[in-house]
């Protein structure tokens, strides 16, 4: 692609997002969150404005409408991520609701003591806490696989992690600290052959790079709607037909039953047996919005457009002395992640001093502290791309890196 | 108030709700979620355009000011029901979460088999369920207080219902089929006088009377803010800080974790503890307007206008041969909410025909089954009334129902 006809890609891809009217601001933290564009802000906006009812439970037209948009943005979800049935598509609060669903109800139905969970040293927390609690619930094990130092996770070392015990692996996608991608499809199958359960944390990979859960073969994939420029407060849990059907509700309340007694009663069909209580239409219509705008820009461009940023980000942090990138040394392995540490200055102070110069990237642990440790780490830099960011952002980033140390007191 | 200034104040409330610019629009379902105003949609909408970020976790000015409005929006859900500390309020998705996370952490790590959870009769699934299955796991047996045909319950009544067993009250302050209202105040008394915990179930009752936790002395207190003007996807738990202190986590993942090994974590302080994951920011901000929006009308009007049309409606439908009213005789203990049957009529086929006026009610079980079956129903209609109703929506609603028997083919 031509710079003018990548200039001109930014201008039509930064113009839908309001927040960008602040020219100066370098947001490079989508790894977190994303920002929105107008679509989706308009679509929640004209929601309330114009079909706002409670879905699924009235009869006359204004909740029909309400009721149509919900199950509308149910299905645009299983499209994009090629779901056969839109009744696969659990609507959430977001990822880590997902997970911790599954580690609710799939693990206290199916484990029993000695079973084994298998999980990786590089999940975030929201796929490592609720795998604890669900051990801890059901007497099963907590593995963990590592990878190296590089954040690499081979066939083999998934397979010596396995045993006959193993009932369950649940395993990121996309790292969000490495920005790594795991084989989830070789990994997938051979849990299948081991007689495991696959649950897959899409909360990095979905918004970033095309996954499809029937190529994949997943049991399970959770993300959020808020990391993939849809609002907060909105995720979604993906499950195959036949286990979802197996599996007990996990919250309890409104608009999930079939009929209730005062000692019991009988549930939904899924996907409503999940979604207890007065839905997220709103969100859920503003995911849908920005899956709209996915498919409008295309995942093919938003992936060539994010990876041209990493190559170009991992060549001028590189060229930046005592800067070290944590993970992969090719940058097509990063997805838009980069960690890093400045030798002698605190990730703290290099937040402060991009603050400074209004370049958002984020410090700490990154909610991944068992990696963080096993790289020897407390906390590191990251920054983070999405396909809204522009070659003038990376170039902001480095120059403001570039001080750093210096404004440590360092002089070399 | 005469007639001319109850017209303006109609006036100024409607004009700042967008869905009635359909002027045709009778929305009479607001128990079930209501309209927003153009303000809680703006909030949201610039919250998107300037504020947007991943709270709590940044340390650039953006994620700043984004946790800055997460956490005004708590502080005004606190003033608004009267709570010593906003840390006392748990965001959640909804009520039904809210009621969820009490009866998954507070009841297990409290109730012992045999001991005695009591609920009353008219609760909504949401405060139904949770019970039953915390029940089932801890071995403690779910007990009903039931109110009389007209939806009361005594102080007698509610004192015979207690035993020394009983470690739990969980109750309504306000029905969503009948209106009644409980009184709160007197029986957290006598269940703390027992030695209950008294968890209160405000979904009815915090958007349409004042509500003030250290005057009720209740020690829970779930609502959503989607049925007092707030968006979607946005809930409240409030809860006495030194019970919240004690309580185990219910969902597990990122931003509530102080320190995480590969087998444990030690928990971040309340209310964080409780609110796994990327927080809905955008949502609690909308639902700090709708606050804003209360306090500046003043729940004093808003109680006086949805009484003013309580009583107008039940005077006008009383006057409905065959129409028969559930619950109190005192249009002033209905708070809004008018359930009803027609005699000869299914009350889905009541539905349809108001739909043909576009006066929007509910029909159904209203998630509140074991009432309507010890009612002696299976189904009713039911017109719940907000503060920005009118007397022409009470009118054009009696109007419609005056039809109905004549569509049915009735001749009287």
């Amino acid at each position: 692609m031509t710079s003018e006809a990548r200039q001109r890609q930014d201008r039509l891809i930064r113009n839908a997002f309001p927040i960008f009217e602040d020219t100066d601001l370098v947001y490079l933290d989508s790894a977190a969150t994303t920002q929105k564009p107008d679509c989706v802000i308009r679509a929640t906006r004209e929601f309330y404005e114009n079909d706002n009812a409670n879905p699924l439970r009235g009869l006359y037209e204004l909740s029909l409408r309400a009721t149509d948009a919900y199950e509308d943005a149910r299905r645009k979800v299983a499209d994009f991520i090629g779901a056969k049935d839109p009744n696969e598509i659990i609507f959430t609060r977001n990822a880590t609701e997902s997970l911790n669903l599954i580690a609710h109800t799939w693990a206290d139905d199916n484990l029993k003591p000695g079973d084994e969970i298998l999980i990786t040293i590089m999940e975030h927390h929201s796929n490592l806490l609720p795998w604890q609690h669900a051990a801890k619930r059901t007497g099963a094990v907590l593995k963990f696989l590592e990878c190296d130092k590089k954040g690499n996770i081979t066939e083999e070392m998934f397979r010596a992690a396995l045993t006959p015990k193993t009932k369950l692996v649940s395993m990121t996608q996309i790292s969000n600290v490495l920005g790594v991608r795991n084989d989830i499809k070789t990994f997938a199958r051979i849990a299948h052959e081991n007689g495991a359960v696959f649950s897959c944390d899409g909360a990095q990979s979905v918004p970033h790079i095309k996954v499809d859960v029937c190529d994949l073969d997943v049991d399970f994939l959770s993300f959020s709607g808020h990391k993939m420029l849809g609002p907060m407060g909105i995720g979604v849990l993906y499950g195959k037909m036949e286990i979802l059907e197996k599996m007990s509700p996990f919250l309890t309340g409104g608009e999930m039953i079939e009929y209730v007694t005062r000692e019991s009663a009988t549930y939904a069909e899924v996907p409503h047996k999940f979604e207890a209580g007065t839905v997220n239409a709103a969100g859920a219509v503003g995911l849908g919005a920005a899956i709209d705008y996915y498919n409008a820009i295309g995942i093919d461009v938003i992936e060539e457009r994010e990876d041209y940023l990493t190559v170009l980000a991992m060549k001028e942090l590189s060229r930046i002395p005592h800067l070290n990138i944590l993970g992969s040394d090719d940058p097509l392995n990063h997805h838009g992640i980069l960690s890093f540490t400045i030798d002698g200055v605190h990730p703290h102070d290099i937040a402060a001093i991009l603050d400074s110069f209004k370049v958002d990237i984020r410090v700490g642990h990154h909610c991944a502290q068992p990696l963080l440790k096993y790289l020897g780490s407390m906390s590191t830099a990251r920054a983070s791309i999405a396909f809204y960011n522009t070659e003038n952002d990376i170039f902001r980033l480095a120059e403001a890196l570039k001080t750093v140390r210096g404004k440590m007191g360092y002089t070399d």
